[in-house]
C-alpha cells in the first residue's frame, strides 16, 4: 500500500560533508520515505532534528526547488533576511537559484522533524553561504574550485 | 521569507474535469503553494476536502511521482488494493508508472487538509481507473481516444 512504513525506513545520521563541516549536522536523523517508495523524480525525506542539530550547512541550490513541511517541534529557520520560527503545518519553499542561503536549527530542547521535499538537477550544484564550499556534480569544493578530500579517505 | 503564508494564498475549487465527473471534487479546496513561491520543478498543492469531497477521480500518472501529507482531519486513501485511512503526519507516495489508481476521499463530518506534491513530466499524462477517461498532452480523452468537449465551451 502507498501509505509508507515511516518507522519501517531506515534512520541514519550520515553525512558527506568535509570535516569540520559535518559536525553541526550529527543531530539530524533523515529517512529516505522517497527512495524507499520507489520515487525517481520526487526526492522525500523525513527527518528528525535533536535539539542543536542543523538541517544543513546554510546553502541553495542551482537546479533544484525543495519545499519543507515542519511536522511537530520547533526549528529556526536562518536565511539572509533573518530568522523564522517553524511549527507543525507551517511550510516553507525554495525555489532553484534564488541566492538566498537556507536552512534550520533546532534550538529547542525537545526534538523537531519534518519533511523536505525536491526535483530538479541535483548535478547542477549549489552554494553555501556560510563557509568556503560549493558542491558540484564532482563533489563539495572550495569556493576557489580546489576539491575538498572525503573525510574518511 | 519562505516561509509560505498559506491563508493568503488563493483558495479555489475549480477542475477541468469534463462532466459528469467534475462533481466529486466541488469539495476540493486547492492552494497553488509551489506556484505563489516560485517553484517550476516541485509542485506543491494545499487541499482541504469537505465532507464527502474527493481529492481527484481515481488515477496514476505514467511520467509523474507524487507524495501527500495529511496535516489535520482523516481521509480514506483508496486504491485497487483496498482502503486505508490517513491522519495527521501519515504520508503516501505514488511512483509514476504505477498503475495502480489512488485517491482520497473524506468520509468523515469535518474538513481534512493535505499537502500534495509532484515531480516530473505530467504532460505524459495517466489513466483514470474507475471512468471511462485518460489524460493526455492534448485534454482528456475516453479510454478509445475521443476527446471530451470542454466542460465550457
Amino acid at each position: 500500500m502507498p501509505k509508507i512504513a515511516i518507522e519501517a525506513v531506515e534512520q541514519h545520521n550520515m553525512t558527506s560533508y568535509p570535516a569540520p563541516f559535518h559536525e553541526p549536522v550529527a543531530g539530524r536523523w533523515q529517512r529516505r520515505l522517497g527512495a524507499a517508495a520507489g520515487l525517481t523524480a520526487l526526492g522525500a525525506s523525513h527527518v528528525v532534528l535533536k535539539p542543536g542539530g542543523w538541517s544543513s550547512q546554510r546553502h541553495w541550490h542551482h537546479g533544484e526547488d525543495e519545499f519543507l513541511i515542519m511536522l511537530s517541534g520547533e526549528a529556526v529557520l536562518i536565511e539572509d533576511g533573518g530568522e523564522t520560527i517553524l511549527r507543525a503545518g507551517d511550510c516553507a519553499a525554495w525555489a532553484m537559484g534564488e541566492a538566498n542561503g537556507h536552512h534550520l536549527v533546532n534550538r529547542s530542547e525537545a526534538d523537531c522533524a519534518f519533511i523536505c521535499l525536491s526535483a530538479g538537477e541535483r548535478a547542477r550544484g549549489g552554494e553555501y553561504s556560510d563557509i568556503d564550499m560549493i558542491f558540484t556534480a564532482e563533489g563539495y569544493k572550495r569556493k576557489d574550485g580546489t576539491p575538498y578530500p572525503p573525510r574518511e579517505a
